[in-house]
């Protein structure tokens, strides 16, 4: 069938807006209409050229909401007009990793997913009979995609789409981090570096766990205000202090907070949020998306005196089975998702949501199709 | 009283067996007398010079065992006669971190202790009139120590002063770091880095533990064995392989161990081991303490993927509370300590022990005063 697609040609230039021919489900796929889908720093990461794994020509996107149209052969928990999430960490049940209760880090289609193709090995997308690759597992980017029956959750119907698509990706990250990865407890200290989607969400986490103070790191001061709504105790600009940050928030909480949370992709950031962690028992988690080859470093006495040095991947959600009911929590203001949603645009204005993020002028830009 | 002991005068030079003084126990501390200490490769570290915190003139020594002589004021927990070890990790069962039930690194003593001296700011150990530094709160080099009241656990007096002084510091560190680090469970499989002492007690803690894989690893075959005695169930040495020991391990295994412990204090070592972790839920202990200004390093990705970084000091083990028990367990043979004793010798002939250490034919030397 024909859809409308923004697609990434070439690293380093604009989206496309063109039609593709997507190819209908093979067994265990599913078509899905997307009706809505956010616009994530990594996908401005792989457009930029700078993800040295991103393929091109390739549809983006992979926070999206949208309709279940066909069902492939064997698709047992899916059916034509189910609301869905595509999952780029898809949920078998079935592999070492999903059964091991212990990580959310399903290996059913990693190795075709990181090659852009579904799990046979192949395409469903093409343009002018060429074939483009699938991005994640989910290609948000195109009316019409098809995913891998593991990489669905279905979600209550009545959910508004234009926000629960952002728990496909940057909320769930970081609102699973908080109770999936770090475990807060009521009372902890928390820092968050990085007011995006993905720190605001941390911050809402964090006060749905009850933490004590909620302190928000950001070098942009404009974004204090959203953090203070959703939750943000303290707000410190790196640039007032002539020292470190973690010894600005040593200094703050005696012996640092109880779990830090890099939600930046910054290795330097990253090494401050973990020595800004607690003596004895304080972690630090990543979350942030460090570029290409880039590594983290720190004195192993760091670790030696009780810290923990962990990551976090969607959150730590298991898709198919928690993410249905962060929905619900959505669709009853237990998490708020309005506030992320600073513009919405339609497909054909999908470069716009790029250049409002490089900008800094946006938290997530929502693509209505 | 006058005391023999064994004086690091100056870094890098040999330790002079000399007669110091030592000046009664103050309030809150108590006067030992060392039967047995073991030399630990973090004393060497400091005689060498190489530890930017080492303070000279000072008694060195940090694993042994003794009988108390006499308790200052207000001491109520010790009397003349017992047997004891001193604590380089004190427990005061106060502080903050005491209280907080997550960590053993109690902090009663810290500061002085990081400036060789007693809580009250001043040294009980005098050479010609000058004074002597302290060292980690024990000084066990010296046969009559003071030691403060947080910084000593009260053991069974039966117990073997010759093998039990090893749970003054390494056998306590690998068995601890098991237990309660990283908390293995049964079939867990494991890799150590480093069969010295604490390598060894690792292996022996994860036996305790009922780990099913035991991954010993060191480029010195010739440690093979002990550790194969020990519970090792592999033996590899980096040197047999082309790739990367991590590879090796990763492919040993399929996806890597449930828990490595890094027990030499290197840092590409740490590296390796983190790296040696299971996608998804491996974590990696470092026990082993670096150099001065030398760091540890991995792509963020390693943390991402589900891979936990953390450290582990004196095992993570309450001095006071845990300790006795531990005794009891190595009087009931269920920890076994007489193997680390590879060699015993009077302490006029400590500096033989440095170069036992030094040329790898030893695992502890034990000193008998």
């Amino acid at each position: 069938m024909k859809s409308r697609a923004a697609v990434a040609f070439e690293a380093g230039k604009p989206l496309q807006i063109v039609e593709i021919d997507v190819a209908p489900p093979r067994a265990g796929e599913v078509l899905i209409k997307i009706t809505d889908t956010g616009v994530c720093h990594t996908d401005a990461f792989t457009l930029s050229g700078d993800d040295p794994e991103g393929l091109f020509p390739v549809v983006l996107g992979h926070e999206g909401a949208g309709i279940v149209v066909e069902v492939g052969d064997g698709v047992t928990s899916l059916k034509p007009g189910d609301h869905v999430i595509p999952l780029y960490t898809a949920e078998c049940g079935e592999c070492l990793f999903c059964k091991s209760g212990k990580t959310n880090l399903c290996v059913a289609v990693r190795a075709t997913q990181g090659k852009g193709v579904m799990p046979d090995g192949t395409s469903r997308f093409s343009y002018q009979g060429q074939p483009l690759y699938h991005y994640m597992g989910c290609s948000t980017f195109s009316e019409y995609t098809v995913v891998a029956e593991v990489s669905v959750a279905k979600i209550n119907p009545e959910a508004n789409h234009e926000h629960v698509c952002l728990l496909g990706c940057g909320v769930t990250t970081g609102i699973g981090a908080v109770h999936n990865t770090a475990k807060v407890q009521p009372g902890d200290s928390v820092a968050v570096f990085g007011l995006g989607g993905i720190g605001l969400a941390v911050i809402q986490g964090a006060r749905q766990a009850k933490a004590g103070r909620i302190i928000a790191v950001d070098t942009n001061p404009a974004k204090f205000e959203l953090a203070r709504a959703f939750g943000a105790t303290d707000c410190i600009n790196p640039k007032d202090y002539e020292q470190p940050i973690q010894q600005v928030i040593i200094e703050m909480t005696g012996w640092g907070v109880d779990h830090s949370f890099e939600c930046i992709g910054n290795v330097n950031v990253m090494r401050s949020a973990l020595e800004s962690a607690h003596r004895g028992w304080g972690q630090s988690i990543v979350i942030g998306v460090a570029g290409a080859g880039q590594e983290i470093s720190t004195r192993p006495f760091q670790l030696v005196t009780g810290r923990t040095w962990k990551g976090s991947a969607f959150g730590g959600v298991k898709g198919r089975t928690q993410l249905p009911k962060m929905v619900e929590d959505a669709m009853s203001g237990e998490i708020q998702l309005a506030p992320f949603v600073t513009h919405t645009l339609p497909l054909e204005r999908i470069n716009e949501a790029f250049d409002l993020m490089h900008e800094g002028k946006s938290i997530r830009t929502v693509i209505k199709y």
